[in-house]
C-alpha cells in the first residue's frame, strides 16, 4: 500500500467515524439501546460507501477490512460515555454529520474518478457516497431526512465540493492541500447554512410548504 | 449502437422522466426546496434501474451515461414553474407515476431476459424495476407507499405486464408495437384501478384494516 | 448439486419462509392487500440475501432460482386464509421473524466464509443478512424496526450466533448438527429475550429514553 493509499484510507476512516457518531447520537436521541447505536453507527457511516462500491462493482471496503468497524465501536462507546444533555445534541448531531458529508464527497468522487466514471457521474457518485448513509440513518430511524428539511441547505455544498474534486482531479491539481481546503469548505458551508439559515427555494413557485 | 438499442434507451429515459416528476411533485407537496426536488425526483426515477443492474451484474446506467440526469433535472424545473394547485397534485402524481410504472415493468423485464434470466425471475426482476424506485421515494419522504395502498390494485398491472413481456419475447412477438401496447395496457389498468377504486381483498380474510 | 448444497438451499428457504410469514403477517396488521402481502413477504425474505448475494458478488439467489419465490407466495396464502385475531399477531409475527433471524445469521456467515471473507467480516455480513430483511419489512410498513426496540434485545443473540458459526467454520466443527444447535440458541435467546423483557443498556449513559 503507497502513501497516497494510506492517506485516502485515513481520509475515509474519518468520515466514517464522523458519520458513526451522528448515527450514535440519533440512536441515542430516539431511544434506542446500545446495540441499536452501534447498528445505526454502522448503517450511516457504512452505508454510503458500501452504495458507492456496489456501484463501480468493487468489493465494498466495509467488509474487506475490519479496521471498518473500529468507528463504529470508538463512536458507540464515545457517545455512551461522554455525550450528556439533551439539548446539545442536534448541534453536535449536525456538525458531525456536516464533517462526514465534507469527506465523503471528496473521497467518493475520486474514488469514482479512480475507476474511470466520467465527470458528470463522478459527481453523481460523490454526491450519493456522501448522502447516502445519513439518508438510510434517518429513513430507519423514522426521522424526517436531514436532506430533504427545506430550511438550510444539505446537498448543495456535497454538490458544489464534488465539482470542485472533479476539476482539481481533471486539471491535475488534486492533492492532499487542495482536497483537504475541498472539504473544509463543504463543511464550512453546511454548517453556515445550517447556523445561519441559508435556503433555497422551494420546490414549487406557488405552492407554500404543507407538514 | 443500433435502432433497438436507441428505442431502448428512449423508452427508458421516458420511464425516467415520468418517476422523475413523480418524484419532484412529492418533494413539493411535502415542502421539500428544489434541491430535496431534484434529489427525490433523482432517487424516484433512478433508483429502480440502479437496483436491477446492480442485481443483473451490469454497471448502472445511471452512472454511466449522463443522459440519465437530464430527466431529474427537467423535472424539478417543470414542476418549479408549472404546477400549482395543491388539489391537483394528488391526480398528477398518481398518472406520472403509472406511466413510469408501465415503462418500467416494460425495459426492466426485457433487460432481464435479454441477459438471460430465466422467465420467473425476468417477471420479478421487472416488476423490482417498476416498483422500485416508487417505492424508494415514498419511504424516505416518509409516506405510506402508494404500492401498499389497499385501496387500489399498484403493483398487479406491473405483474401482468411483466408476464406479457415474457410471453411475447419468448414467442418472438416482442416488437416496438407490441411492447408499446402492453404499457398501454398497464398504464391503463393502474390508471383505472386508482380512478374506480378496483382493489384487492386484504392480507388476512378475517381482518379489517386497522391504520 | 451435493448434499451439502441441498442442505444450504433447504436451510436458506426455510429461513426466507419464516421472514415472508413475518411479512405476511405484518401485512395483515397495517391493513394491505393481499399483493401488498406478497410484496412485503417477499421484500422481508429475500431483501436481506439479495443485499448479501450483491455484498459478497455472486448472483442473487432469489432472482436465478425461482424456488425462492414459493416461500413468499405460499406465506400469502397462510396467512390470508389460517390467522384470525389481532391478539396474537405480533406474538406470531415475533416467533417467525426469530426463526428466520436464528437461520439467516447461519446461512449468511456461512456463505460469506464460502467466499473467502476474513472471520470479522464473515460477522458483519452474517448479521446483515439477518437483520437486513426485517429492517426493510418495518422500513417500508412506517414501523420502528424491531432492530432497534431497546425494550428487548434483537441483533445481539444474531451476532452471538455468527461468531459461533465462524468459530465452529474455522475449527472444522461446522456441521448440519452444530449449525442447527447455533441456529436453536439465536433463536431461543432472541424468543426468550422478547418474553422475558432482556434488555441492552441505552444508547447513552444519561439520557433516558425519549420517544
Amino acid at each position: 500500500m503507497d502513501t497516497a493509499s494510506h492517506i485516502a484510507l485515513a481520509a475515509d476512516l474519518l468520515g466514517v467515524f464522523f458519520f458513526a457518531v451522528s448515527g450514535s447520537l440519533l440512536a441515542a436521541r430516539k431511544g434506542f439501546d446500545l446495540v441499536g447505536s452501534l447498528l445505526l453507527a454502522s448503517l450511516a457511516s457504512l452505508g454510503g460507501g458500501v452504495a458507492r462500491d456496489l456501484i463501480i462493482d468493487v468489493p465494498p471496503a466495509a467488509f474487506n477490512n475490519p479496521a471498518y468497524l473500529v468507528p463504529p465501536l470508538l463512536a458507540t462507546v464515545l457517545v455512551y460515555f461522554v455525550f450528556s444533555g439533551v439539548e446539545r445534541v442536534k448541534r453536535v448531531l449536525v456538525i458531525f454529520d456536516a464533517a462526514g458529508l465534507a469527506l465523503f464527497c471528496i473521497t467518493g468522487t475520486v474514488k469514482a474518478l479512480d475507476v474511470g466514471l466520467n465527470p458528470v457521474s463522478a459527481v453523481l457518485l460523490g454526491v450519493t457516497t456522501a448522502v447516502g448513509g445519513g439518508l438510510l440513518r434517518d429513513v430507519v430511524a423514522n426521522e424526517i431526512p436531514q436532506l430533504f428539511d427545506p430550511r438550510d441547505i444539505y446537498a448543495l455544498p456535497a454538490m458544489l465540493g464534488a465539482v470542485v474534486v472533479v476539476v482539481l482531479y481533471l486539471t491535475g491539481t488534486f492533492t492532499i492541500v487542495t482536497g483537504m481546503l475541498a472539504a473544509s469548505l463543504v463543511f464550512s458551508l453546511r454548517v453556515l447554512a445550517w447556523r445561519y439559515g441559508w435556503h433555497a427555494p422551494l420546490a414549487s413557485r406557488t405552492w407554500s410548504a404543507r407538514r
